[in-house]
């Protein structure tokens, strides 16, 4: 049952195809646009054009940059030889809010998932083996997320990546900092004792 | 700290400014307008700017139309004499979904709340008082929230209208059809007692 304006009707249908709203909230997100004043409206539709113009992949980490190529790329001290393997631009943004990583990044833009019919073609791992058959590159960190596909990705690249030579790691599992331990799962707390370290 | 291209901080910054999106929920929808094909943010981008020129307020009733005055007080089978006084056009919705309202709307844009600075001149008060003085309006039926700001809103608005000799009324307070008189509260309970009818 279709009863606001067609043209608002269609705007709450643009929201509500967003991930993550639904009807309603579609509704009150389109009702506050309609809200606001005619010049920060345009900026809000100006703002999704600007951005799906002017962003693209860096042509080497395919990173997200309206750059030629993404900051971390272009800064001359971070080290060439470390490539940290992530899932999701986002992920690039947790480990520069930790200020402890100096190596660079390669953004996959998602892990393999038959259940969503995404293989290995459909990320950007070619780009990732072409850099490091590129022989400048030492180490490989995989830091896909700790679960089945995020596994399952990392497994197949280091598999690719194991005939160059190359180390590849995997991020360390383990009771996170400041959490309790009666909390932890069990596959977290055995995979916490299998990394022990002495102290 | 800012690590996204700007003209992608600028998109997260939009959809942060939305009520009820958070920055994290603004990251993941800013991802994906940049993941969505480019005739489809153009029309995200268009169907904002459509909305936003061709919605307006009814002169009638102030609800939202892309018309010159809106479908309900065009239709001729509704009862003129009748208004119905919501706070929000989304009111007029849950109304016209009941099927059982045959009369016409009044949306105020709002309620009255000192808190937030807004008082009745800040709402559509003054064209509802001129079109009950237009003597054509038999009954105003007071429909704003069961809460402070609502009641407080009926009461104001009611007391501007009784000088016009024209029937004020209130929505019904009660238990809610299909809920459980487990989980009412006291209030609703208190209501739903003053407000019993015979059987």
């Amino acid at each position: 049952m279709s009863f606001f304006p067609p043209s608002l009707e269609n705007l709450i249908d643009k929201f509500a195809a967003l991930p993550g709203i639904g009807k309603k909230s579609a509704q009150r997100l389109a009702f506050y646009v309609l809200s606001l004043p005619e010049s920060e409206a345009q900026s809000f539709a100006a703002a999704i054009l600007e951005a799906k113009s002017s962003v693209h992949c860096c042509p080497v980490c395919q990173n997200l940059t309206d750059g030629e190529i993404c900051s971390v790329c272009e800064d001359s001290r971070r080290d060439k030889g470390i490539i940290c393997v992530v899932a999701e631009p986002r992920d690039v943004l947790s480990f520069e809010r930790s200020r402890e990583y100096k190596g660079v990044y390669h953004v996959l833009h998602g892990v393999m998932s038959p259940m969503n019919h995404i293989g290995p073609d459909d990320l950007k791992i070619s780009e990732l083996i072409s850099r490091v058959a590129g022989g400048e590159v030492l180490e490989v960190i995989m830091a896909t997320n700790p679960d089945t596909e995020g596994d399952t990705t990392a497994m197949y690249i280091s598999r690719l990546i194991k005939p160059f030579n190359v180390k590849v790691s995997r991020l360390a599992y383990g009771i996170p900092v400041g959490s309790n331990l009666e909390y932890a799962d069990e596959a977290t707390l055995t995979r916490a004792l299998e990394g022990r370290r002495e102290m």
